[in-house]
């Protein structure tokens, strides 16, 4: 049976016909082309790479950005909608389409020349060309401000050495963006991935996001061309600007996660009779499901309010921080207790939620911890940082 | 120093020039008239009912009823947010403004006849004539339809008996909507105070509302003229039809005391200086602000909407459940976390936080306990009934 | 009807005779004498002194002290069981108690020379003299090393000047135990209620421990006579050790208003009928009493194993931190959720509830914050300090 | 570095030589044998049954049984403390050896005859024989008592007809404990796996127990001998008594899990470097470690307690009801607060905590769901069934 999204609030009302069309284009495809094989790609550890360039003809890579590069131009919403059922599939799906466009098109769009935009965005939102984005280091994480990642003048480019982890899309991307203290500020370079010294390793063995790719990337006296530098960029906003893209689609995307683990739970607990009644009818059932609606309904509003105000330039990177923040622990908590009520049926592949589950630990870890978003609303409202 | 509402996803944006005002009227007025005695009154247990004169000529008894009625006639946004100023002092104001709008003036607005409407409307706007709402009994709280409460027929008009309990109002009121089986369906009569055979009893002792005035009302053989019946009033849904209308004042005026909570205790974090710095910058007091305000916000979001839906006439009944037990828990939890913040001197009537935490004790359990609407909601999403 | 203690683990089977004994004749004293008073006390905001003398008689002051000062020399468990059956009235008188006993009559007995102990502890066990405990200031809680009262030698003794806030039985006491820095180093003194240059003030306006006294103290150049220092104190430890005392009561103390609260809930949810059955028999009820016996089951074998150990002089202070914040946060927790089942019955003062939840809110706050308990627990099992 | 149990409230102080020896001798083996091994069984879907020797001749199957068949014969703490150091490796071993021990060589003791006990406990105890315990049914998980598995007498014993799902070592089990009507009444019957029409079906694409083994059971007109029947079994209490002695086991098992992920995170947060400090050293850990630490110090409480009554034949089933709630519910809530304190590195199987997280999520469904022991505890404490 097909995933419905939730709409207890009726905010379908407020979207526009671009918007919904945009969500159904991409529900379709999702559930025609990548439901049926998620579930073991997931097991087997694997990504469904084959689908890349269909998702870029559907139009979802960069999908924000505009049509002069190839891409579909749509508004943040239309974007967000997309987010939310990529990820209403599987986390690792959201998260390629999020480093694919938020991560590297984004950050080649905002900080490169024209030159690197021509180059770049019109292969990148066809899925021809992949992306893959290195900020984090092995000692790193919370505090990128701290990295070791080195790039040294030299002449026509410079030479860059150090390590990245945890990088989404590493060892299948054409081109890496990569944050390297240049003269001790931060600044972005497009590596791509034939450059001498240049290697990429699997990070084997998770337990989350099976269906994605994780990489390590190393650099050992690579030799960077000149042109190659993002030029615009400068100091750790660059990489915390496209933090923000990324993390506004992660507030949608967690809301697809916990939309599909609640459609599974109420469905489940419509069906299944124990005592003589369908347990959806006890109320220690309602109880977790009314909770349940309650936080994804809230999301919603919280992911439609930032997408009107990122479409008329008003949105704060802090309210994006409450979005991340507030849906990914919302969707971890509704994938969790959407688990109860299925029972011993919850821990199989055969329903979505353990896997959504899982996968929802990585996102309450990447792009901002749930701590660190806690501490940047709370710098923000106090005036105090309370980070070191 | 002045109250200040949450805006931190800056949502007065979305609020008109009118709204703006009523709120800011509101404010003011509180600000003036109520906030300097509100302790007081709390604390000596007596309601401040000097001031319903002046609440009326501000306009903000039954302000979303027409004008033609004598009232202000204002949008349910705008009349939320004079709900949310009115409990941001305390919810014992606010229940009086709703008692006399929402489950008074409304039932004669919804239910009554021309004549009564001429009668009623424009003195109660004033509030030179005041209401109470006799639904509940000692022992049918959250289920009203077992009431005992009787009406029957006599020439001229009906034999009521009975006894009900936990009234606002009940003992300052001119006119009691009281809610009696007539031929075993729920009808409404208006029962005047100076009926033979009607008395009431304040209810003492209460730790909670103190500044509010609750009775029991309870009648003897008391005789009701015919044209006292509201004619339009069937069944049990008439009343849950003016619970409706209280509930939607409710889910805004918690939002009102969750910010004065919330409110006071970010300034006394950023004042109150423990182990050399503000306690607002240490990690755990951040946490719980930020856990303040992104609950506060996600409730404004959720007022606005059902606000503008309720202006244009598609606000469902369980949609005001979902806003009112979600909004109540939320003021309930900030203000017990506001508490913490302020150690010892969160105990005391300096600050309003105890007050505004044993008030929402009541309006967790008033018009619909926290439970009844997650059951109301679990039956609306998964079809079956887990109440009985 | 009587309270009953709970026991659904069968711990009772491991308390000696004297132990229930004890048990048993406090919680007698409590039902025939400060039962029937204590709502009015609490209503009135006053403390029922002139029950002191007959809990002296009792044996309740300073019970854990050796008979040879004239205190009932019991051991541990049972003293906790005494303090479990003050607060199980009322978190006010257990106060008393423990301020007398833990917070004066320990330390005299502890940092005190031998005349000192002859003088005060008798009649401190007799309830003819009593004390308070002044640490905190107005400016200080958290961290009273930075305290600034402060005691200069002058001929003949100590001149003393400062100020004490949030002090219990300050009013009434007849001796203070005052923490004041002698050449830099925080020292106890006993200061008469009479010295010249003291005076206390009533703190007014509470909303939570209402039956209990609580003053600011106030130094301006007293003169305290060489003999009235606590010669073995020195240095914060000492009075930390008192709050080890004092928290070690006030974990069996929140045991016994978790209890109070648990007790009153179940009987009125098994009298209590809604939709035609008691509401103890839906399961959003039992979920909620089943969560309350739990904790409270769990934090009886806390305290019994902490007592055991006390006895033993096993006990370490951070174990101590653990049952003083885990049993007042499950206290809190109890209060709460009992006031949730009992409807708006759970406001008013027929119940003790409300009263029990205001009163824990002070009980979380006092004697170590909530969050300073975690902080000191944290420094112990990680090795770094987070305070600062 | 070798795993280290909590003992923050020193309690191994209060264990017996035996005891301690009993928890070290399986901790060895653990560390030796199996803790090599687990994290790639758990990622290739195996379960290590080449180690099921050694486990016997560890002592470790049915370890509480008597000597006199083969068996151990420790005390009840002795052999939770086995099962706590069975799960601090992983869930699926510790289940294991439940299944073995509680729910089959248990059964064949209490209500088998002498002829059964002669010819199973030995050759079990040893891990010679394996078996599996049929009481679940696809359709019947919560509610047993409706299981449509069905015994018919027939000359010479008995036609088995039925289904049973969600069986550990199903697959690998030399004989069942079926479970069927036989007359209308539940009684236990002895299956060898090559009883002509029994089959059993692998349940694969789990996500949780993957080191464990479950399967389906199929039973088609299997003719089950006389001498198969379990004699004294009973009645549904016959089973519940199998899941009181297997929940006394889970409930020490998920401290061990909970150890294992508190541990890992403690000592990750003493060796994480962000912001300068040990991760440790902030606030946001601390409190989440407190947090940690005292759920698991209150559940070593709890089991001791409850080891040394079963020791004393005074343990009643509700008592291990809510152990096993509480246990599980918190070990679930440590390993999910473990994972985020390790950030990305909490997400792969180099760590135990997202294994023991999935793991976990079963074992809070298994043998009595979490919800339907709060509602065994709330029958019991209420007087009231709430179950339909």
């Amino acid at each position: 049976m097909s995933f419905t999204s939730v709409d207890f609030l009726e905010i379908d009302a407020l979207l526009s016909e671009e918007e919904l069309l945009s969500r159904k284009s991409v529900r379709d495809f999702v559930e025609a082309e990548i439901n049926p094989l998620i579930a073991e790609c997931y097991e087997e550890g694997k990504f469904p790479d084959h689908l890349i360039p269909q998702l870029g003809e559907l139009g979802v890579l960069g999908a924000n950005l505009p049509e002069e590069y190839g891409c579909a131009g749509l508004n943040n919403v239309a974007y967000g909608l997309i987010m939310q059922e990529l990820e209403a599939c599987d986390s690792g799906i959201r998260s390629f389409a999020s480093v694919q466009g938020a991560l590297c098109m984004y950050p080649i769009y905002a900080f490169g020349n024209e030159e690197q935009r021509r180059k770049y965005l019109k292969e990148m939102a066809a899925g021809r060309l992949i992306g893959c984005f290195g900020l984090t280091e092995p000692n790193f994480g919370s505090n990128p401000a701290d990295m070791l990642t080195k790039a040294d003048r030299v002449t026509g480019g410079f030479i860059l050495n150090g390590a990245k982890a945890w990088i989404t899309n590493g060892s299948i991307a054409d081109v890496a963006i990569v944050w390297a203290k240049l003269d001790g500020e931060i600044r972005g370079f497009l590596v791509d991935k034939d450059t001498r010294g240049f290697s990429t390793r699997l990070t084997k063995h998770k337990l989350s996001l099976r269906a994605s790719i994780t990489s390590e990337l190393l650099f050992e006296d690579c030799l960077i061309p000149e042109e190659n530098l993002l030029e615009k960029s400068n100091g750790l906003k660059s990489p915390l600007m496209c933090l923000t893209q990324a993390r506004y689609g992660i507030a949608w995307g967690a809301l697809g996660a916990a939309m599909s683990c609640y459609d599974t739970a109420l469905r489940y607990s419509q069906q299944r009779v124990q005592f003589g009644r369908p347990i959806g009818g006890f109320q220690l059932t309602q109880e977790k499901l009314v909770k349940m609606v309650t936080g994804i309904s809230k999301a919603q509003l919280l992911c439609l309010h930032l997408g009107r105000k990122k479409d008329t330039g008003n949105l704060k990177p802090v309210q994006v921080s409450m979005a991340k923040m507030n849906n990914v622990a919302m969707a971890l908590e509704v994938a969790r207790t959407s688990r109860s009520i299925l029972g011993a049926n919850g821990i199989t592949g055969e329903y979505p939620i353990m896997r959504h589950m899982a996968n929802l630990e990585s996102v309450y870890t990447y792009e901002g911890t749930h701590e660190i978003h806690t501490l940047i609303i709370g710098q923000s409202i106090t005036g105090q940082s309370a980070f070191g």
